[in-house]
């Protein structure tokens, strides 16, 4: 179902109509992560079921993505279901399934947009430009992180082996498709669960860890998305709290001229 | 079904069974907002769901709740299903349903937690002690309100009557129940969710607003929330950006001994 000339990202996402609200995917061995895909591309596939239903009202506005289980290699069916369409927004709720297993629960929100007074309080910190930076190793022992060109200006993966770990969580990292492709809803969805887990940085080792929930919120508007073609997008995440199996993080993704074109939030599980 | 001698709160969540994953509640008027009840109401009372279900596996780690479209005064139909059950969490699904319409979608995790490294790397602000900042008046013009002590340290109600509105969308502010209550994880759910908008504060005026996404994380364990009791809560919050019709907010609550107790992030719709 998917086309092998595609963009990795758009075979990964690539979806068949299998019944009313019902869809038909598979995963991709180039986003293979530890166990099962990159949570990022499971997250964008979700989505794009919501892109394909017929009944779509509106652009993605925000999706919250639960994993509930490994998803295992091969085949599986997304059921995505508008259960509430105002004027100006719609509701909906989604599903993944491998045989009878739940493997992922979301919801999503798309709705139209207006305009409307502006502004990003948030500017992005401080940094050299994407060029100035050298380019991440992809040898993070995850195939994933092939499909991306990253380069870490503060707390990257070097500071993992750091054995008594870093004073703070924070990792900030340029990051686009490799190979590059315009930016839209689904490379972004991605792109919020592209950071290692800041237990990694923080006990400055590699531990057993896993995202439960990821939220995204789309602050972007359609033509933003548009205009920021295949340039790098800045990432900034960090932890809030470490605690009792469970931490938090907390990222922003903007575009090079400052423009915040998402936040995503998500609980991790870890052991330590 | 609710008690009129418990505590308002308990009131408003109160649920009796109606059925096999089926829950029947009503509103409660000391709740009231603008239209319908406070949102975190309405997520404290979806919660309670999964606390009063047979079924559940552990304390919540995380609630998601979509508001879908206005709650109608009287009576509403929750349904929580436990979609997988894992050996240390549970992945939740829930509706909540006025006759044949959705008007709250939702997603939770529960879980078992372990002792593991902790730390809150995000600390509170330097603020006052809540008994050296005077009691906020109760008269914004909605009823749910009276139900809280709130102690603005910064941002507070005042500053929306600014004309101008101010330079940046963060309120700190002390709170707690009113009458006092031990804090829990609904009463944690509800306080997530009791920040004004944030485009009030930056445009300096009321403006049409509502949630259309809230997530809430809880970092704290039983054990904390119980050593917490009827103490107030440091809240503090602020928005990222707005933009076309929409815009974020983050939001952090601590102990007074500074324990990181949730976060929780909202995705808003403002006119302006």
């Amino acid at each position: 179902m998917s086309d092998p000339t595609a963009h990795v990202l758009d075979q990964v996402v690539a979806l068949e109509p299998a019944g009313e609200h019902r869809f038909r995917g598979s995963t991709h061995e180039a986003w293979a992560n530890m166990v099962g895909p990159f949570g990022g591309a499971t997250a964008a596939t979700m989505l794009n079921a919501v892109l394909q239903h017929p009944d779509r009202h509106g652009d993605p506005l925000a999706l919250t993505l639960n994993y509930a289980g490994p998803v295992t290699d091969g085949e599986f069916f997304i059921e995505a279901r508008p259960v509430r369409t105002n004027r100006s927004n719609q509701h909906w709720v989604l599903e993944m399934r491998q045989g009878d297993e739940v493997v992922t629960t979301a919801t999503a929100l798309t709705g139209l947009r207006r305009e409307t007074w502006s502004e990003t309080e948030t500017g992005p910190p401080e940094v050299p430009a994407p060029e100035d930076v050298p380019r991440a190793s992809e040898d993070r022992g995850v195939r994933w992180i092939g499909n991306y060109d990253m380069r870490f200006v503060t707390g990257g993966w070097d500071d993992v082996a750091g054995d008594d770990g870093t004073t703070t969580s924070t990792t900030t990292m340029w990051i686009r498709d490799s190979p590059e492709r315009g930016l839209d809803h689904l490379s972004l969805t991605a792109l919020g669960d592209s950071f290692f887990p800041r237990s990694f940085l923080r006990l400055g080792r590699p531990v057993p860890a896993g995202t439960v929930t990821l939220s995204i919120y789309f602050m972007a508007t359609a033509d933003e998305l548009e205009a920021q073609g295949t340039d790098f997008v800045l990432g900034s995440v960090h932890a809030h709290r470490f605690h009792g199996s469970y931490h938090d993080e907390s990222a922003r993704l903007w575009s090079r001229d400052g423009t915040l074109l998402a936040v995503s939030n998500q609980l991790m599980y870890f052991k330590s």
